[in-house]
């Protein structure tokens, strides 16, 4: 394998090992579906490698490419935006069943589409999402290991950095994303499983606290957010329902849990602006009342935001809260990387749309009306949006109504 | 879309357009399935774009990658290789119940695993074959309108040309395939109609006369070849089940019908090495009895070759037979491409293996003890083989054993 890359591709081979051993933990004689654009094979084939050499069984690519996914934009009818691959989700569901790892490399430029129609984009995505559903339930429900890493295509790069040449801006993201994925150190593994302790710690102390609701205050947000019943948090390494031990996310520095979808009041101000579906929505402000978001504007990109909210009634309302201290190293970066797997790990965030089950005391098998019941919120989408920052300040409320700090100055208060 | 190719991408459009057109002939907003490497992206790129043009529903792309492969097969452990996506391939049989079209670009190396272990080659494809079967079957059956066409991928072209530097290599293969398939020409659509007339009107001369068997003769072969009950010949563009008339392979020079799986006799020699699995198979001399191969040998790869008639019952006998003039511009070239979908427009071939209902009358429905009644082969593998020479001459025998002479010095007859 050669690679001609602007960057130090042994930090590759680092990110590989660390996607395979602790993103993945692929078991003994585990299949692995390898997803990604076809602009990420030089990490994809060191990924598959590695999972070889960790005694997985066989590893199934399936490789996209951005320029067929612009192609269909350009040039498909507009019927065609409805229609979706169902007998390929349904076969990916399947290979879950079969419990399958799951690895997707991100590569691909978040705004490549922001110059076409927003409605096509989202009429596609819409169709997408609904035949992928029963596919993305088994990720959500968190049924088998899976983990999401990133490499720096070029598209993207030249988003990112867009005062460098193409070569020094691949570089220059290849860097962020292998600092931010910690695997600039000697030992990455072990770096990792460092990490992950201290994750447990703060999550191990929210889930004993057992508050009722967090109070978020800062420039632009006064917000309650009513916790699920018999919520859960959760962060860094877990244990998905196969009984693997994985991280889902590289990188990840977020603890989070299922909101209640009910028991949502207050304003909120978007401290980092969100792409979504190749639109660049800046400066959101929603007010929430009993848990839905009844006024929502952005001072760029608004149609795309509010038609988001249109997707359907659980885009409204809250399936997840996520604490990450301002303090975190993809904060200090300052960099946007118009990808929620880095822009999450900046701040605190909430995200509209689907709950995840696992954050639910006893949630794996809960739909419907039971999932509801607990406050679990159900939504074709799951978008996250920042809204900590430097002066974030957050109480957890107990329900007797007592307040207990958790975040100062937008860190941890402890 | 920018591309820096040793060779002239006018071709690339004129092939593209081609395939969809001719090849496919996409049906307005039919969907298709489109695979091939990732290096072919130069093509399949375009080949997306056309079908879009052309008023198809939705292009889906699962793309692969010959390191890959070629990592299972280094890395993969023994019991790994039994292991095939058969969730993946049970999508694909979906699709194809759902009237999705097939479009296939040929691109890696056929001879890439040539230094891997021969055993676990054919362990993984025999695994594969099995998994694919449902799938398989109905591009065999002629269910939906598919097409299969190859771009020139560096390291097949360092195969094909093994004097040439990688550039001029790759230029060499990709002006022998647009030669081959006819797109070096003003209208490659309009050369393709021609093209399509001709070869329908062997075609239909060879169904008028019913042969009842076909008997070679060219230097170290005698071989008399059973001709199924109720054979129809094929050749060119022909109509799917689903009523859409497509090219299957592009390239394609031969008309061919289902033989006779237990009335074939005599002796049969290669007349050019055949690329199976990564093996180079020379000099390959085999004995019919009543349809089966009792002796066989080669000069070199004979262990492949034998592992191939062992894969099950069926690939000792014949799925097809297929006439192919010595002057048919592919055998002119003299370049040996080492994949099927050239070599075998290069020469007069045999099948070993899976026969195609389409050359059944009625042949769509018919498997198991039906099919093996009117003489149709059953078997995982198809593989042809080049019995074709320019001193090859062939006698239709009637019923009544009457005499009726289809080829002379290598090429037809009339
Ligand atoms: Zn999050
Ligand atoms: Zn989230
Ligand atoms: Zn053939
Ligand atoms: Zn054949």
């Amino acid at each position: 394998m050669s690679d001609a890359l602007p960057f130090d591709t042994a930090l590759l081979d680092k990110l590989a090992e660390a996607v395979v051993r602790t993103g993945l933990n692929v078991s003994e004689g585990q299949n692995v579906f390898l997803t990604g654009s076809a602009e990420a094979l030089p990490l994809i084939r060191r990924v598959a490698r590695e999972a070889y050499k960790a005694g997985a069984g066989i590893v199934v690519p399936v490789l996209s490419d951005e320029d067929l996914t612009r192609a269909r934009m350009e040039l498909a009818r507009d019927e065609a935006l409805d229609a979706a691959p169902a007998w390929l989700y349904q076969g990916v569901a399947q290979a879950f069943e079969d419990n399958w790892a799951r690895c997707h490399i991100a590569a691909d430029n978040p705004m490549a589409l922001a110059d076409q129609d927003p409605a096509r984009v989202a009429r596609a995505a819409r169709a997408n999402s609904k035949a992928y559903k029963p596919a993305m339930a088994k990720i959500a429900n968190f049924e088998i290991n899976w983990s999401i890493a990133a490499y720096p295509g070029r598209a993207w790069a030249e988003q990112v950095f867009p005062d460098l040449d193409a070569d020094a801006a691949q570089a220059a993201l290849a860097q962020a994303i292998f600092k931010a994925s910690r695997v600039d150190v000697e030992d990455p593994v072990a770096a990792w499983a460092e990490h992950n302790v201290e994750l447990a710690r703060r999550r191990d102390w929210l889930n004993a606290q057992r508050f009722d609701a967090l109070h978020f205050r800062s420039e632009g947000t006064d917000l309650t957010v009513g916790l699920a019943d018999g919520h859960l948090w959760a962060g860094g390494a877990a244990e998905a329902k196969n009984g693997i031990v994985c991280n889902p996310n590289m990188p990840t520095e977020e603890v989070f849990t299922t909101p209640h979808k009910m028991r949502v009041s207050g304003r909120a101000r978007a401290s980092k602006p969100l792409a979504y579906q190749g639109t660049l929505i800046d400066g959101i402000e929603v007010v929430f009342e009993d848990g839905r978001i009844t006024e929502a504007r952005a001072s760029r990109g608004e149609q795309a935001f509010l038609n988001l909210l249109d997707t359907d009634e659980g885009a409204r309302r809250l399936g997840e809260v996520a604490l990450v201290p301002h303090a975190s190293p993809i904060s200090q970066s300052g960099v946007l990387f118009y990808n929620t797997l880095f822009d999450e790990n900046a701040a605190c965030h909430i995200a509209l749309g689907n709950c995840y089950t696992e954050c639910l005391e006893d949630g794996g098998a809960l739909t419907g009306d039971a999932l509801a019941a607990r406050g679990g919120n159900e939504s074709l989408v799951h978008v996250d949006w920042m809204i900590g920052a430097k002066d974030t300040e957050i109480d957890g409320i107990a329900a007797d109504g007592t307040r207990v700090p958790v975040f100062r100055g937008g860190n941890w208060a402890d």
